[in-house]
């Protein structure tokens, strides 16, 4: 299957406006979805590739191998929550301002070996 | 204005059902926004009754006063980025299972003394 990122020519977001950006995501090969440095490394990434501004973190290894990590950004947060059993992850990433959040979703991707995506957008409110 | 919680009644999610609930909160008094301690606890109280496990945390002040707080769970993640300056703040949980989204959030919301919410459920994938 070819990687499916159907929105990732998006114009940017104005300052005014929040966006949660909803992936859910499968892999080629769960050794990239139990292995907490590399997940860490792709998150942090993708957060600087789409001029996120990282200001702390929190992760959890799961007994089966899965993972969760959570950037908390200048502009909110970037999580992953991986299911290695089922070669497949959810990604959520709220943010506003100049952060393109379809560089951050289309990275993250990349580097964990995504076959298939599946992004929803949701328009939040601010203010 | 009153408590806009539409879906609160809504039935549990079984266990193989993947849920994003996206609140954006107006609240009374700003206070409530910039008091780390108060959210952790509001975060924690609202985790305790929808039946979500804590499983780590992480939480940052910003200049403005605003609070960037997430909850790594054992189904996934809450997290409330709070705008003081709007009266304002944007609330996520991912989750799946027994949690009932609707009380976790209906619980922050009460915490936190909301006058106004908007509720938005995602079904997510899951393997």
């Amino acid at each position: 299957m070819s990687l499916d990122l159907a929105r990732r020519s998006q114009p940017t977001v104005p300052a005014t406006e929040m966006r949660l950006y909803a992936m859910d995501a499968w892999v080629a090969d769960a050794a990239a979805l139990v292995d907490r440095a590399r997940l860490r490394n792709a998150l942090r990434d993708a957060a600087r590739l789409g001029h996120v501004d990282v200001v702390g973190e929190a992760f959890h290894d799961f007994p089966n191998g899965g993972v969760t990590g959570v950037l908390v950004l200048a502009q909110s947060h970037l999580s992953i929550h991986t299911w290695p059993e089922l070669r497949f992850a959810n990604v959520d990433l709220l943010s506003y301002g100049s952060v393109d959040g379809h560089v951050v979703l289309e990275t993250l991707a990349e580097r964990i070996g995504c076959v298939r995506t599946k992004i929803t957008v949701v328009e939040r409110e601010l203010g």
